[in-house]
C-alpha cells in the first residue's frame, strides 16, 4: 500500500515543501518504508533527484535541506510507500518514488498507489522495442509507456494514450515543472481526492491531508478524481480528461474497513460512518454473544469506532483495557519475525484489574495474519481474562489482493491457509469464540456493492 | 521527570540487556530525551562507561552493540531522561544517567529520579573540601556524598548515612558490580516498585515495566519500596535498611493524575481506579454541565479513562473524535516553539461529521500551559463544534514543582500568570466554559490526602 | 576523471568484493567523490541497485554489508568518481557508476571513464523516439543505445553494434550477471589494461589496480585493451572482437604527465620511466638555471620522480623542503573555494632551515589554475626563501579538454586567462623566474606523440 | 602518545576555533584516536562538556555547531588521542579529552600528554579520601590532585603545589575560563613550546602547530616551556613559575628519532637536523654495505630525512622505490589485525622496474613490531629486488616505555622478544642484511646525552 499527494499553486505564505511533508504525513499510515517528494519551482524540478529516504515522514522530513526550498514552489508531489514485513533490511532508498524520468516532453515524475498485474509482459514488450529499465517496479513501466506515445503531440496527450493502455489498479499523482496531474484506474481500485486552497489545489489518497495544509483554514475538499479520469493542472487552471470508459467499479472494500482513516471521505462516504455502520451489522449478526458483564472493547486504534458503536446500539459502553505505546512503531524497524512478535508485547499492556474474571468481546476489523491478536489474547489469559470472545467486523480473507493491498499470496492469509475453518482460525488464535461478519452483512452496510471489489473475500477478480 | 529501572539475578534465558531497555521503553513516558543503562557480569560493569544515548529507547537501544551482552548479566541499571522543552538542541549525551563513579569502594552508578533543592549548596561544600564535579547535576552530589563517607566501613554503609543527609526528592537505582540498590527518599515525593521474577529481582519507576520482562510470564510485584528505605539486593538475597525517619509522606498527586501510565499501581493504588474516580468526582461536580446532545470526549490518551468514567456515571459513552497520529512525537524532536505547536496540528486531527454543530464535553486530566488545548479547541471550533466546555480533572496548577516534574517556574503556568483567574484562562484557551475539580474533591478522590503532596495547586511545600 | 575495475572468475580463496574495493582503493587518485561497485554469483547481481556512496573507498567500502557478499562472486564492475572541485555540496549518490540497467537481454551495468562531447544530441534522438532516462550522464546514453540494437540477436553484439555508433572518449567496464565486458573507444583516449589472476581476469584502469588483489602474488599483467576493441570474458574465455576501426590514435599525454600513477604501465609505456623522462628534458632545456647552491625540489607527490631525475642529470639531489600532512585531503570534503584554499595550507608545511636565504629549483609536472602553486610559493618566501624558480614539465595548459580530464572551461585555465603570456603567469604565482617544458621537449618525451591527443597544449581536437 | 594545544587572547580577525582545530590538524601524527577541544568567551566556557569525537581531525572538526562560536574566544584548549591498536573497538568519547571538572575554584580542564607511571596508588589515596572518579585516566588523578590543594588561595596555586607531588611525565595544557595554562615536568619527558601571535599566545607539543594559525604570519616560536616550569597566561599577561626542581633532564629520544614532525623545533634542536645527523652516522657506521648500484631509499615518511642525508654524504642520491597512497590511513580504522596488514599492502606500492635485479639498502628509523617492514620487503622481493639490506637509524628497542610511548609490554617488541639477537630479528623480517645505530652513536648524533631519556633501548629508566 502506498499513499501519494500532490500541489499546484499553493497561496502565498504556506511554505510548500513542510505543507507536502505534513500531508504525507498525514498519509504515513499508508506507508512506513520511506518518503519521497519533488518540487518544481516553475521552471523546473529544483533537486536533480527526488528526494527520498528510509523511514518515518517525521524522521526523515529534517534531511531535506530547507536552504534549497525556493522563495515559490509552484508543484510537489510526495510518496509515502509501504514496506513489505519481515524484508525490511532489503529496502533500499532506489524503490523509493516519485519515480522521475527526462523524456522528449521533459521531465516528469510519478508517485503510484496501486498494483499492475502482469505488468511484467507489458515491460517484456517495452524491452523488446529497446527500452532500458532502472528498476522492477510497475510504476517505471507506466512512465516508459507513456514517453513511448511518439505520435502524441504533447505530454498530457501521451498520458492520456499510455494510461487507456493499462489494464490494473492506479491512482497516480505525476508532476512536471509546470503541471500537476492526478488519474484514477477506470476501476477505481485505490482513492484518490482533490481539494482547493485559495486558488491552489491539492490531490491525495485521502482527505486527512487536507486538514494540514493551513495554520486557520482545511483545504477545502472538492471531489474524488473519478474512475478513467485524468486531471491535469496548470497556469490555465484544472482540465479534466476521460482517457477511458469506466463500466465496471471496482473500489476497494477493505479501504473502508482497515485502512483508511476515519477522518475522512472516501469512495463518496464518509469513513467514521463506514466504521459505525459495521459495528450496527456486527450487534444485528453477534450482538447477542454480549452478556451483561461481559467487557466491550475493540483492538485499538484501528477498530475502536467499531466496538464504540457496537456498544452503542446495545446501550452499553466499550472499556479502554489496553494501553497502548506510543512509540512502539520504532521496534519494527529492526528486520525480522521475532522483532515483529515483541512489536505486540512492547506496543501493547493490559490494565490487568479491568479484565480479571471477565468476559472480554473484543472486536477487531479484520483478520489477516491472526499473530497479532493471538499475542493480545494471550496477554488477557495472562491477566486473568475468563473467557475472550472475538469479533471480526468483515467476513474471512480468503484471497489475496493484487491491486494493491499488501496480501500478496495465500499462505500469508491464516483463513485461506486453514480452508475458511473458523473453528481451526478460534483454535489458533486462542480465542473461545469466534465470529466473523457475513459476506451479505458486508454487502449491506456496503450499500451499492456491485461497484466495489471483494477479491480478498470471495475471489472474484476482475482481472 | 524522568524513570529508573534496576535489575538483579534475572532467570537464565532471559537477555538481561533486552529486558533492561524493554523495561524502559514501558517507562519512555517519563522521559524521551535520552537513554543511558549499564550492565555488569557479575565481576566488572561490562562497558568502560554506561550507555548512552539522545532519542527514544525504540531508536536508541539498537546501537548498543550485542556482540558485547555477556552470557550472563548480574546486574543492569537503566534511566529515561525528561528534556526540558524548547532546549532540545542543548541536549548532550553528558547528561544520561546512570551516572558512574570509580571510589574508594570500588565503581557505582546512580540513576535518579527527583530533584534535591538547593543542591547547589552541597555541592559548594564539597568542592571546599576538595571535589571536583564533572556535571552540574544533583545526583552527581549525591554520589559525592556516598563516597565521602569515609568512616562508613563499607558502600551499604556510605549508602545509608548519606542519604540521610540528603533533603530532597530521589527515587534511586543504583549498581555496583554485585549488587542491586534501590531507595527512596523520607517523603516518598517519586514511587519506586519491586517485583520479582524467579529468583531474581526488578525495581523500576512504575510497575508497567514488570509486564514485558518476559513472553509468558510478568514479573510478580512485590511490593513498593518505603519512604527512607533503602534494598540492597545481592547474591545473600535483598535486605531492607532504613535510612532516615519518615514522619511526612508527600507522595506526588500529579502522578496519578498525569504522570503515571494507568496500567499499573502506585502509592498503594490502582492508576486506573484512581482516574475513574476523578472522573467520578467530576461528574459530581460538573455533570450537571452535560447535556442531552453534548459529546462527551477526553483529550487522548492521558484523559481517555478519566472521560470514560465520566460518560458511564451520566449513563453515558464517550465518542471518538480526535484522531491521533501514531508517530508524531517524533515531530518533536526539532527544537523550537514553533515545531511544538506544529506538533498538535500534526498529532490530531478531528473528525469533522462527528462535531458539526454539537457540543462538546472536552474532558483534561490538568491544564499546565493551556497552548495544546487551545489548539485542540481551534480545530473543533473549525470543524464546526458549536461549544465547547471543557472540564479539568485537578485544580488550577498555581505553583512550580520542586520536587521534579517540568514544571519550575510560574512563568509557564498559565494559572499562575492569570492570577487563578478562570474568566481569564477559559479566554486564553478560547473555550466557552471552563471547570476545574476542587481541592476538596481531588482530595476526595485520593483519600489519605494528608500523604500526598499538592504543592502545585496550594504552594505548600515541604521544604 | 574516473576510474573503472572488473573481474571476472577471480580464483577461490579471493575476496571478489574486497578484492574490488581494494581495486577501486588504488584508482583513488581518478577520483574521490564517490565509488560504486555491483557484483553477481555467476546468476544474478546479488543486490538490486549497485552499491553506492559519496567518499572515499576506504571510507565507504565498509559500508558494503559484509553479509551479503556470496560465497562465491563471478563478476564484479566499479567506478571511482570525480567530484567538479567547488560544487561537492551538489554531490548526489545519484551520479555515481556503475549504471545498471534492465533491458531486453536483462540486466546489464555500465561504469564509464571518459567523456561523449556532444551526446546531448545523441540523448535527444532516443528520447524523441520514446526513450526516457533518468540520469543526465553520457553513460546512461550509451547504455539505452546498446538496449536499443533491436536487430542485434544477442547482447554482445548490440554492444558492438552500439559502441561502432558512439563518437568520443570512453574505456568502458560492463558486467552481466555471467560477462565480463570492458571496451575502449576506437581513439584510444583513456587507459584499461587487462590482467590475469589463475583463471580469473581483472581489467583496470591502471595497471597498479592489479597489485594489490592477492596477498602473495600479483595478478599478471597481459596488456591493454586496445582502441576499437571489445573484450567479452564469460565462462567460455575470453574473447576479442574490433568494434571500430582505429585509424587514429589519440592517447591522452596529460594521463602521463600527471594522472597516471607512476607504478605503472600505461599506454605501452612505464609510467616512472616517462617521468624521469620529462625530467631529463627539463634539465636539457633549462638545467642551466639550476644554480651551485640552489635546492631542487619537486611539488610532492606527483612532480617528486620528475625532480628527482632532474636532478640525477645534474649529478645533484633533490632535497626535502615541504612536509606533506597525511590526512589533510579530508579538508576537500567540504566544499567551497575558501577551503579549498585551507587544504593547501593545512595539507604542506615547510622545513624552515632549509629554505632560508635559498635558491629553490621547484619543479612541477603542470600549471592548471595557477592558485596551489602560488600558496606554496608564498609559503616559502614566508619562510624566508630567497629566489624561487618554477621548472613546469610541461606546456602551458591554453584549452579545455573534452575527453574526461577535468579542465572543461577556458576560464579556469591560467593560461587561457592570460593569453599565455608568460611573464604574467609568472606574476601571477608570484615565482621569481617561471619557464615551461617545450611542445617540441614534451613531443620528444612522448616518442610516437603522433598517437597523443595534445589537445589541452595545442587546441587540436580530434572532434 | 598524545598532542595537546593552548591559546589564549588571539588577535581579532582570527577564527580561534578554527585555528585550534588547524593547530590539532598539524599534531595529528601523534594521536589519531580522537580529538577533544574546548572554548572560552572570556567568561565561561561556550559549550557545557568539552567538544570530543572519535576519528581524525578533519573529518571531526565539521561536526562542531559553527553557530557556536561566540564573538571572541579567550581561551582554547585542545588534544589529540592516541588509539592503542587493535583495540579500536573499545575507542569510546569519553576517554576523550579535555577532562573538565567543576572545583572549589569554578572548572578548569586539562589536556595531557605523558603518562604517570603508578598513578593508581595516588588514585587509591584520593579515592580513600573520598574522591570519586568517572575514569580510569592518569588525567583524572592530576585534575583531583589539583582540586585537593584545600589550602591553596587560589587555582594557580594549587596547580603549583599539585604539580610537585606528580612523579611522572606529563606535558599539560589547561585552561580556565580566564587563563591558559601550560606546565611541563620536572624530568622534561614530553615536549611543549610556546608561540606568541600579536598579543596573544599559543603553546603545542610541537612547533609546527605555530605555522597555521594565520594565512600571512606564522606564529613566533618564543621557547619551550621549561622542565618543572608552570606558566600563567591571562589578561595580566605571562607569569613563570616553578613548581620544582629539575635535577636530572630525561628529554624522549624517541620523539626525535620517530615521533616528531621534521618541520619544527624540539628539545632545543632542529627535527630536521637531528634527522640528517641520524643519516650523517649512519654512514659512518655502516656505511660501506652501499654498494655502487644499490638503490638507496627511506621507508616513507618518516625515514625519507635520514635517508635523504645518508645518500648525500655518500655523494649519493634516493631513489623513490614506494609509491605512498595518500588515503590509506583509513583502513585502520576498522578494528583487528588483519587489517593492519591490510593497511600496509593497500598503503604502499613498488615500482617494479626500479627494483627488479637490484641490492635496495632500506634506511628506517626504528624497527618496533618489525611487521610493517617485513610486509614491505616482501613486497620488494615479489617485485624482483635481489637483496635487502635494512639500515635502522636507531639501536635495538628492548624496553617499553613508561613515559607516554605507545610501546607499553614487552611483547609487543620485536628486539626484546627475540633477546636482542639481531641475525633472528633479521630472519624474522626476512631480511638480506639488518644493521642498527650503535648505542654510541645515537649518543653522539644527540650529544648532550645525559639530558635524555633511553630507556626504550637501554632500560635505564629514571623512576
Amino acid at each position: 500500500m502506498c499513499g501519494v499527494v500532490g500541489t499546484f499553486g499553493l497561496p502565498t505564505g504556506i511554505n510548500v515543501v513542510e505543507a507536502t511533508f505534513d500531508a504525507l504525513h498525514m498519509l504515513q499510515h499508508r506507508g512506513t518504508e520511506g518518503v519521497g517528494a519533488i518540487f518544481s519551482n516553475g521552471h523546473e524540478f529544483i533537486s536533480p533527484a527526488p528526494f527520498r529516504a528510509l523511514g518515518l515522514v517525521a524522521d526523515c522530513r529534517w534531511a531535506w535541506p530547507a536552504k534549497k526550498t525556493p522563495s515559490r514552489v509552484l508543484v510537489s508531489a510526495g510518496h509515502v510507500r509501504y514496506g513489505t514485513s519481515g524484508e525490511h533490511s532489503l529496502s533500499t532508498v532506489e524503490n523509493l518514488q516519485p519515480f522521475l524520468v527526462e523524456a522528449w516532453c521533459g521531465p516528469f515524475c510519478i508517485a503510484h498507489n496501486g498494483d499492475i498485474p502482469g505488468y511484467e509482459a507489458l515491460r517484456g514488450e517495452l524491452q523488446a522495442k529497446g527500452a532500458t529499465f532502472v528498476s522492477n517496479s510497475d510504476t517505471e513501466v507506466i512512465a516508459q509507456l507513456i514517453a513511448r506515445q511518439d505520435d502524441a503531440p504533447d505530454l498530457k496527450s501521451a498520458m492520456i494514450k499510455a494510461l487507456a493502455e493499462v489494464q490494473g489498479a492506479f491512482s497516480l499523482v505525476m508532476a512536471t515543472p509546470t503541471a500537476l496531474v492526478a488519474a484514477r484506474d477506470p476501476w477505481g481500485y485505490r482513492p484518490l481526492a482533490l481539494a482547493r486552497l485559495g486558488e491552489g489545489y491539492i490531490v491525495a489518497s485521502e482527505t486527512c491531508a487536507f486538514d494540514t495544509l493551513h495554520e486557520d483554514r482545511h483545504a477545502e475538499f472538492l471531489r474524488e478524481i473519478e474512475p478513467g479520469e485524468l486531471l491535469w493542472i496548470d497556469e490555465h487552471g484544472l482540465q479534466s480528461y476521460r482517457f477511458a470508459e469506466s463500466t465496471l467499479h471496482q473500489s476497494c472494500v477493505f479501504e473502508g474497513i482497515y485502512y483508511a482513516r476515519p477522518d475522512g471521505q472516501m469512495f463518496g462516504r464518509a469513513m467514521d460512518e463506514f466504521r459505525e455502520k459495521l459495528g450496527h451489522q456486527l450487534v444485528a449478526e453477534h450482538g447477542r454473544l454480549c452478556d451483561e458483564g461481559a467487557v466491550i472493547t475493540g483492538v485499538p486504534d484501528s477498530s475502536s469506532l467499531i466496538a464504540e458503536n457496537f456498544a452503542k446500539v446495545l446501550g452499553r459502553q466499550t472499556e479502554i483495557i489496553f494501553v497502548r505505546h506510543h512509540n512502539a512503531e520504532r521496534t519494527f524497524i529492526q528486520p525480522g519475525e521475532k522483532n515483529r512478535e515483541n512489536g505486540v508485547r512492547l506496543k501493547f499492556n493490559v490494565i490487568r484489574r479491568r479484565v480479571v474474571g471477565k468476559t472480554i468481546i473484543m472486536i477487531d476489523d479484520s483478520l489477516v495474519r491472526g499473530t497479532t491478536i493471538r499475542r493480545l489474547i494471550r496477554m488477557l489469559k495472562r491477566n486473568g481474562a475468563a473467557r475472550i470472545i472475538v469479533l471480526i467486523a468483515s467476513p474471512p480473507i480468503c484471497h489475496p489482493c493484487r491491486y494493491g493491498i499488501d496480501m500478496k499470496t495465500y499462505e500469508q492469509l491464516l483463513a485461506a491457509v486453514l480452508g475458511s475453518d473458523i473453528e481451526a482460525i478460534r483454535a489458533f488464535i486462542e480465542a473461545d469464540e469466534l465470529r466473523y461478519l457475513s459476506m451479505e452483512g458486508l454487502e449491506r452496510v456496503v450499500g451499492d456493492h456491485e461497484n466495489f471489489c471483494f477479491a480478498c473475500f470471495n475471489g472474484k477478480y476482475a482481472f
